[in-house]
């Protein structure tokens, strides 16, 4: 049994995490912060936790922070760079979820952030906690950077073939598609139903912030330097994404088969069999990604069709994957849930 | 660890009881029927279920259904009459999620389901599966008939008020809306996105088969005959029933108190603090009703505002509750998720 | 050709008087205020009036204002009733789209709005916008307050029972469901798409402003007086009210007829035959209020089923129609459009 | 006044048809038919027509059809194929909106639909109805094939790319997500609410019947054959299109002085200006494309934005563009409207 803190609760990867921590039989959800709804029960503000949580909102107190084996940064960005330092020189771990940590390089981060990074230091430190990639670091990292929710569908569709070499780098197009949870909990007109659903847009093609974690992660990945044109798209529906990626192959190889060995030993990533469409619904709620590989007309272009849910293995429940391999518990130990369809 | 069959597993109260079951610690599935689809795998129908269920479909047969302890009837009306009689007598246990059982006249089903009842002395033993009133008779039952979505959510609702006799019986209103997945995974117009979504209106308002089950509960509840008038809505969403049900009151009492005596110790409703409104979302894909009770303007008419899932607490969760019952286990075993918010 | 003015253009009233107007054969659109957004070319908020409204949005200016034929307010309460006194001492014609001029009761208004009237004197000479009801006086008002959406249609759904005095008037239910555009083009999280999809609810159940309003309205049309419970609900859809009314039925009359010839002659009020299921789509975007009567099981409680567009029928379409009735074109002009469907 | 027939009434391009006629100036509707519906009146199946359209739906008839000055057909593929040959030559134009005639090569059409075109002899005379190519050929055409859906999206986005040579044609992809009205008025599980909802999926990666129509039309825009990739994305909304395209730019160009220059005159393309992000919902019930133009990252890629109303500017409301160029009426008569925003 563990002792859990969650720093800003109040946003939906916050909620998300309670919902699968609640019943998580290793964790003992110790605090939970918001400055501005302290006081405030949990279960008040997210009634569907009524009966499962009885934690109060409190504003942030490193003390009681730092007495938790691990704590959670849901917040926006820059939050979790000022309390991150002093939980980690006290021996708390530390999973962050959001944008601070994800980056290596504090320049990169500067510009896409528009300020500098206060703890460039720890960026090489964190590992970045995508399990089908770095499950060895996470066991041992004392700060994991939670990935994005593109950049998981993104990577996790791209990585087989890039691993592989056998598409033309400069050639990688992602088109995504994600409901509107992803903008998060925040008022705003954009995000109204009245405003977002019947309707389909592209947003920021000029440049997403999520672009730079992608190509680091692809980068990372291919001998060849990386050139990918992200291009992401809100989608009247709450959760999900769908990455549709495109590439050019150079080599002839069964993709399939290449994909099904790649992720054979990973719990959360399911290969459909060939010709397959994943749905969004098929994730929904559920830490899975799944993926189906075409190529149309059986031309040169590889269609990789990527989906998540974005709240869960695009962000808390991939969160909770990372805490589970870090403290040796089994790593699919509360998130093994089943989708509901319809 | 028990044996369970599914009989008619391709419809949504099918595929919600295999969400709930193959995750339940006591359960073992062993079948699953459908002439339509045999010999198809149940996870390549849905897709939601790769990983967790292996079962493919096989064709209804007496044989392996009568091996089970407990054998769940997901099908339509007429189906279950037809096979529950054998099974019963070979001591299988059986819970019709459909609506051969619900009533005990079986003249009152001949007139709502335009064809005799094939067997109506199966009619009295049935215990009907709302826990809330039928707790011990659930126990030993050889036959439970889960009740319906709307009964589930009106009945809940209205009961407190009618055991206590503090409404006039001749005043009662439910005005329900579901979301479409209570039509069913059939192929109609009228459910399809592009009628149904941006959409709301009233159907069956000459009459609802639901209408004789809620009234003949309700009478039970009551001493005074009860007078219904139940309008249901047909509303853009999956899931979810809110009933709205009004009634005026007859004596001065403190109907919060009322209501939360009565739920105190009921696992699975929820009395919301006075000055609700729960909402639909709050209880999605989970097994829970909750309920607000509201006398607007202080006047004599009471609202109670009732929410649940109609494919959960509304059908197959329900089912589940009343099996952990009639096995001994734990009532909550398996079935005590969270929704989902957002 | 008249000039006209609008004040608030920026929220869901203003875009769609927008829509509508721009295309009506005998407007000139002449100014658009909008403080917040002054210079803010109106295409470039709605692109869907690119190419058909060349207007700038400008601050609110009385002299400019003053210059217009007819002012359309849509604005939240209390701006209107700072500004039309002046515009109205310097003849111009008024209509108001917001609450400020629907009440004849000055504490009544302030009893709801929590704050004086301050024009009291204005309110006797106001016109209720409701052509169905007062097409005489509205052709020669000079302040119209048109009705809000709710209103128009459960006074739709009630007056000719209480006209023909065929109901209890104490058994009156208003269970209404509105789509989110009703709440307005306002930044909050309860309207967010991630908040209100997938989702149902009631609110404001112990009592919503627009109560006092329905009331007084049916008040007037009745002899007895009217108690009335109103429970609104929100829907996930965009556009659309149905509203669900139930009253006990006093008198053996042919409600059909009496509905039919009420409104033989209303080109904006269509009863539908007998055991009809009016939709919300069936009158989206258009001017039109679709009405159907059923009297379930037989019984003594007659139930009418009443759907508009809340932002036509409900707002816009209808403040032109009055416009029309108030500058003698033809009644229907512009705002004849067919719902589209699907 | 021209007298108008429409085969096949009952489908969603059908009922569009029918509510932009209805209010056309100078369109009689003469005859509708409908085999399986014949005797009914068309407002009973589509209420949002009541008080516009009195016709009732008849069996289709040869001679009454060719009464008439111009026939719709809003029918399955091979119906008009069937029909078209003897209207033709009995001097009544006709209007496709079916895939029968779009195709130029009858050996291409026969591989894509599994069957031998019946007149092939027509493919030839028969003009595209896509005005921004073909208006001339339209004004004299006596057989009009109008576009799909995704083929106007997608080819009013690249064309004037490959008109003036400036891209890769090796390269493009139309990363393409419709709403569901796109499958068609008919009863099928996977367009059910409770399905498609919530939920994206693609289909038809590996080959949809609107990818021959696309290249065609590309291919005479291009001087270098095209290869395309086309993948088409199921959304949960209704109406809309949004199509995402990319190519590798070759040469240094002004793209968007470019796309303005080239669509400068046309009423029903609207070019946005640099940066925008178009949404399907500012055209939907609209007869008009919105088309944006990016290059992210100052990168050889150039990204399109192009969307379309299915319904509208891709289907009915272009049929009925093509119809005003045929009969000299002005080419914005009665498909000027307005989309409804929210």
């Amino acid at each position: 049994m563990i002792k859990v803190g969650i720093v800003g609760g109040t946003g939906y990867t916050g909620v998300e995490l309670l919902r699968l921590l609640a019943l998580h039989p290793e964790v003992s959800l110790h605090v939970i912060t918001s400055r501005s709804e302290k006081g405030l029960a949990v279960s008040d503000m997210f009634p569907n936790l009524r009966g499962h949580v009885d934690l109060v909102f409190t504003e942030p107190d490193v003390e009681t922070l730092a007495s938790c084996d691990v704590v959670f940064f849901a917040t926006p960005h820059t939050v979790a760079m000022a309390l991150v330092p002093e939980l980690i020189s006290r021996g708390t771990r530390v999973i962050d979820l959001s944008a601070d940590f994800r980056l290596k390089d504090a320049e990169l981060w500067q510009q896409w952030y528009n300020m500098p990074h206060t703890c460039p230091e720890l960026l090489e430190q964190a590992v970045y906690g995508l399990p089908e990639v770095n499950r060895e670091q996470i066991k041992t990292a004392q700060l994991v950077a939670a990935p994005g929710c593109y950049p998981t569908a993104t990577q996790l569709g791209f990585l087989p073939l890039l691993e592989n070499d056998v598409i033309d780098t400069n050639t990688l197009i992602a088109d995504t598609k994600s409901g509107v949870s992803g903008a998060g909990r925040k008022a705003s007109i954009g995000a109204l139903l009245a405003e977002s659903s019947e309707n389909m847009k592209a947003y920021a093609v000029a440049g997403h912030r999520h672009l730079p974690e992608i190509e680091q992660g692809l980068n990372l990945a291919s001998k060849q330097a990386v050139d990918l044109t992200f291009v992401p798209h809100l989608t009247p529906m709450i959760r999900g994404i769908h990455a549709t990626l495109y590439a050019k192959v150079t080599r002839d190889v069964d993709l399939q088969a290449l994909f099904e060995q790649r992720y054979a030993d990973e719990p959360f990533v399911d290969v459909l069999p060939a010709g397959s469409h994943p749905e969004t619904r098929s994730v929904r709620g559920a830490n899975m990604c799944r993926i189906a590989i075409h190529q149309p007309q059986g031309g040169d272009t590889v269609v990789i069709l990527s989906v998540i849910d974005n709240l869960v293995k695009g962000a808390s429940g991939q969160a909770i994957q990372c805490m589970n391999i870090m403290f040796g518990f089994e790593e699919s130990l509360a998130i093994n849930m089943i989708a509901a369809m319809p």
